[in-house]
Order: structure tokens, then sequence, then C-alpha cells
């Protein structure tokens, strides 16, 4: 089956570059901006595009393979995660970012069999930097190998997380007492380029020693997740067990101390998965 | 003296690009990092090579101008802006984002002559963006001209700004205060690339409606602010009076109405003038 999952990574290389260069046009024009589930989460008509032109690919070259993608689950399709062969899409990550023309915006495509990931690939395409891991074969960077940082000191790190779009009172108090717990360890600084993807190839690129939200999607981190762990990082949910990319709760780190770290001082909260049935959503 | 004045622009912008070359390299390779006022206060090799080098072209082309720089006031030279023609130098903003190999670092170079800016230029070296405004000539990055937002709803904007280098727990206090307040007005995000400079070019560039700051120094936001200025911006002191470029505090906003929506979440505080005497510093 290798040289299938290789035909499939070549292909979603292929379609990230594609639907990159049509973020990156759009975002030269005037866009059409809609409200999602508030209004700080946007969704723009290149979401919804873009998503379509990856669905309408991975149909007609894969058949068989499943898909779950952003702009789909909010259609009303489901976001279960089965052993079928399955593409897991976020078209734009970081659609507000996108919104404003500030410069990070990541096309990420993951792919799971058997449920568990087998390459991803993050386009971060303002940057035009193509980050790409398939499973035993490293992780890079427009060609070049990526390593994580090798900081074992949680006070000379700089950890990535991001204020999410959720604006209400306990889940806001949660974010800022955990990062305020963070900062304080003392740590360098804290970091976030607006898009869970991106701030993902950060941790793999070795700039920032570890990143952590609570409240992203699986097609934000299912990509990111297999490029951190093949540059040698590690991941884990915030509480300290095993990553369920399902539970919209991600650590990903250099290594397993500095998670560790992170992991003692995050107030932990639990958002409705995203496989939970149809029914228990708003 | 305007021909005076371009000719010492052209030798800025020439002075940043080959600083922002030996601040890019040194990102590739190994660094000696040193402790400032702070574990988390940092200052490399780099900064002092980088900034010698712009203090002995500026001394040898223009030897009756003055010379603020981050690294010298560091060293105990004075820090006073006077009438006199004076260049006002952070060799590298952004220290530890360059430590941690983090993509934004720049080197910033103002002008101001009887303590108004002339010219300003920020290079973001890693991104290879060159910034440049000239009083009444406009703002550009790599040539082309740049306009702020024209958005004026707070609730449609995104707002940059630090959690900076200072632990201290009122100071973390009233830093995280100010931030919670601004993101539940609520808006579509913050945002913080880590470095003053290049945070002031985004709201330059239209990417951000506004940056805020207490704790920066005047050598990271001189050039900044005739940047935003020059692309149709606003600068104010973070409690709506006219900037002080000395008293280590900063709203740069794409207009009025932006600017002062901020200015009424901020929890204001006094850090030390850059040019209160020195016996006064630590």
């Amino acid at each position: 089956m290798t040289d299938l999952w290789q035909n499939a990574m070549d292909h979603a290389v292929a379609l990230a570059k594609k639907a990159g260069s049509l973020v990156r046009d759009a975002v030269q024009n005037d866009m059409k901006v809609m409200l999602k589930s508030s209004s700080v989460d946007l969704v723009t008509k290149t979401d919804q595009m873009v998503e379509q032109l990856i669905i309408d690919s991975v149909k007609e070259k894969f058949p068989t393979h499943s898909f779950i993608g952003e702009e789909s689950v909010a259609a009303g399709e489901p976001c279960v995660l089965t052993d079928n062969p399955t593409w897991i899409v976020d078209p734009v990550d970081g659609t507000t970012n996108f919104v404003h023309g500030y410069p990070f915006v990541a096309v990420s495509i993951g792919f799971a069999v058997n449920r568990k990931l087998e390459f991803g690939v993050v386009y971060s395409c303002i940057e035009d930097k193509m980050y790409t891991a398939r499973k035993g074969k490293g992780a890079f960077c427009n060609g070049l190998l990526l390593n994580v940082s090798d900081q074992k000191e949680i006070s000379q790190s700089i950890i990535a997380t991001e204020f999410g779009s959720n604006r209400d009172t306990e889940v806001v108090d949660k974010i800022f007492s955990s990062m305020r717990k963070i900062l304080c360890l003392p740590i360098h600084g804290i970091r976030g380029v607006g898009t869970a993807a991106t701030n993902m190839c950060l941790v793999a690129s070795g700039c920032v020693e570890a990143y952590y939200e609570i409240g992203i999607h699986c097609w934000d981190i299912a990509a990111g997740a297999i490029i951190v762990t093949e540059a040698g990082g590690v991941l884990m949910d915030v509480d300290g067990g095993p990553l369920d990319l399902m539970s919209r709760r991600v650590v990903a780190a250099n290594n397993k101390i500095i998670a560790e770290s992170i992991v003692k001082e995050i107030d932990a909260f639990t958002p409705l998965r995203d496989d939970a049935p149809p029914e228990t959503k708003d």
C-alpha cells in the first residue's frame, strides 16, 4: 500500500499548491466575508470554493476515500474518523488573517488510514512555504529537513498559542489564566501567527518550543500533527494523556519535558468534540 | 536642507540592508546570548556588532549628527533627543525572535531633526521587506505604496500588541487586563510578531488596524512611527494625548476612531522614561 499513499501525498501537495495560489490571489482582492458561529468566527467564499476544489479532485482520483473538511462539516456533513483512508482538510486555516491580509494563511491537508496519520501537507501560501511529512520519512519545508528545537529548559522557550474566536467569559478566563501562568514560569515569550497549522509547523521548524490550544478542530491540526512528530516532536492532550484528534485540544512540543511543563499550567476545559452527534451541536 | 535628509535616508536604507544581511546570516549560525535586564531580556553579540557598524558609518558620513542606539544606551551613553539631527537605531528589534530563529527580526533606523521625525527605515530582514517613509512623501514596502486599513469598526479589527519582557506582577496584571478588555470588545483578534518596529509596519500595511504597547523604547518605534503616519495612520500616547517618543508608551492606529477605542481599554502605567537621568536608572 506504500505506493498508494505516496501517490495520495503527491496529489495532496499539488492540490495544496493550487489551492494556496487561489488563496494568495484572493488576498489581493476584495472578498465577501460571512459570519459562522459568532461575529469573530469568519468564513469567506474562498474557504468554500477552495474546499470544493479539493473535494472534487480527491473524489475523482480516490473515489473510495473519505473526507472531513471544515466547510463540509459546517454544511452538515458528518465529522467521524473511520478506518477508511480519510482526507482531513482545512482549505483556509487562518480565515481571520486572510480577511485582513495578515501574512499567515495555510492550506492544511492531513491523511489518516486506520485512524492513524500517514502524511500531512501544510502550505503557508503567503510565505510560499510548503511543509510536508510522511510517516517514517521525516518532515520538510520547501524540501529542507525540519528538526524541532533541542531546548529542554522551559525558561529558555517560546510557546505559541492563540486567543481563539470564543469570547464566552468562562472560556476567556481559562485562556488568559493559562497564558499568564505559562508566561510567568517565566518563559522567553508567547507568540502565535493566527493559524494552528502554521503554529505547529513553527514547532517542527524549531522556531518555537511548543504550541498548545483548546478549541481548535481536527482539520486545523491533522496535517501539522504528523509534521511535528516527523520533525522529532511530541503530541499530547492538554491533560498530558495521548492526543485525541477529535477532542479539540492539543499540545505539540519539541520534547516531553517542555510539553509536560506546559500541561501543568493549562487550565483545561472540554469543548464539544468534533465527532459529537449532530443533534448535540448548535 | 531637503537634499541632505534624502542623502541621509539613502544611507539609512543601504545601512539597514547591510545590517539586515548580517542579522540574517547570524540566524543560520549559533549565536552567543547574553542577559540584559532579566532572564527574558536578551542581547546578542550580533546586536552589538550591528549597532557598532551603523554608528561607525553614520559618524564617518555625518560627523555632526547625534546618535541614540539601544546598545549604546545600554553601555551608558546618554539617551536625550536634542534639536540636532539624530539617528535613533535599534540594530536588532526582536532579539528574542532572533535567538529562536522566529521569522520576524528588524533593523530599525529613525531620523529626527528639531525633535521631529524626518524619515524612518525598518528592514524586516528574514522576510526581506524594506519599509521606508519620508516626511510628506508617503510610506513604502519594497517600493510599493502603503495605506492603513480603512476600517472604522473596532469589532472588525485586529489589534497588535506584545506581552513584553517585564515579568513583574503589577506590570503583567495591567498587560493582561488591557488585552482582555480589548479582546472582549469584541475584536477579530490579537496578534503580535514580537517586534515593535514590524508591528507598526503591519499597521502601515493595513494588515492590523492598530498596535499599542507600554514598555517599548524610542529606538523600537521611531522609524515605525513615521512609517505609520505616512501611510495615513495616527499616533498617540496610551492616555490619548500626543505621542511622546521618550515615554515608552505608544498607540499607532489606522485612524483616530480605532485609536480612541483602544485607549479607553488600556490600563496605563508609566515606565521610567528613556531620557530619565542615568542616576535614576538601575
